[in-house]
């Protein structure tokens, strides 16, 4: 009895050092800013919102998903920024270290979880990250979906501050119909088009036409 | 087809406005700091950190609970602040009012959905204010165990800052138990007794002994 109370204590003492880890991505940035355009969003209010927008958009999933497995792997998909902070979709140059910062932050970060749930949330990641599952690829919709809508509602400004251009808007999204054939044909007709009209998104005339 | 088109483009239609007007809980401040203590944490932040915990903790819930249930609740506990605003959890003068005015705010909200979601959206809230089932009475423990984390990481300063009284913290924890048994022992020991101990909160020497 006494042997399995301290197990006990000391599963909750690991799962409460790495609940009070995580906190730090809240200080941690992203470029997309909030729909009233007062500031940028971090991410973990991306993380909640994406979570939401995953439950309540669930129906418009290419295939069937479990959701709550969708959720979570949502809710922890940035943690490992906690150590190797956000890199920005369109920054080439930090791109090309991000993966490796990634996997270094995530052997760190999840070990603090007791054994069994720490491989339990490594997993999550990595499936995330491999976008091969019916849940990674409508977790990456909604991980592109989401910033779309604030950018839109924010009039453009987190495109027209960076001299966004259509093509990196769409190469980003390259897969974001493999989650939802649906919601990327409304965000493209819905969002994209309008967003080009406006000049929030650098397009040629040929590519406003592809369109 | 074109009519069952038009109700699907609808529904989307309804689902995005929803999640675009609720990015405004990500503007509703808190009391609670940052483990860090650089600033006050937000609405959506909360959110955010109490559904992984949830997900992390849910073996210590009293009884089985459904967590996807759970974490839905959490993740859109908060969502009548959008237009109510947040009432801080030791402020007696806004507590008053806050019923009438979160009431309001779901009349408001809720229905920017389809129908059968703003109906399930509002029953969820309405089951979680009611703290009746075994999912919300979890999540009520997770709705205080966050912030306490938070202020023990922080030095206390959110309860140094406005003095508050072990026998408050004791008062908003009296349903804590009900979720967790388990965590709220784990509370008492690990995080009150020494928070009082280094005056983070105010007690008498009979309440310490109490403890």
């Amino acid at each position: 009895m006494e042997d399995k109370n301290h197990k006990q204590e000391e599963r909750i003492r690991k799962q409460l050092a790495f609940s009070v880890e995580i906190d730090k991505e809240k200080e941690i940035g992203r470029q997309t800013y909030l729909a009233s355009g007062s500031r940028k969003e971090d991410d973990a209010e991306h993380a909640w919102h994406m979570a939401i927008m995953a439950y309540l958009l669930r129906e418009h999933a290419n295939e069937k998903i479990d959701i709550l497995r969708t959720i979570m792997m949502i809710l922890t998909h940035d943690l490992v920024e906690v150590y190797a902070g956000d890199t920005y979709a369109y920054d080439e140059e930090g791109k090309k270290s991000q993966k490796q910062r990634e996997l270094a932050a995530a052997d760190k970060l999840y070990p603090i979880l007791p054994e069994d749930q720490a491989e339990e949330m490594r997993a999550l990641w990595d499936e995330f990250e491999a976008g091969q599952t019916p849940e990674a690829k409508f977790a990456h919709a909604m991980d592109n979906l989401q910033p779309m809508i604030l950018n839109v509602a924010s009039d453009g400004i987190s495109w027209t501050e960076k001299d966004v251009y259509l093509q990196q808007v769409l190469d980003r999204n390259a897969c974001t119909h493999e989650g939802s054939e649906i919601l990327w044909d409304y965000a493209v007709d819905k969002y994209l088009r309008s967003s080009v009209e406006k000049k929030w998104l650098i397009a040629s005339e040929e590519e406003k036409k592809a369109l």
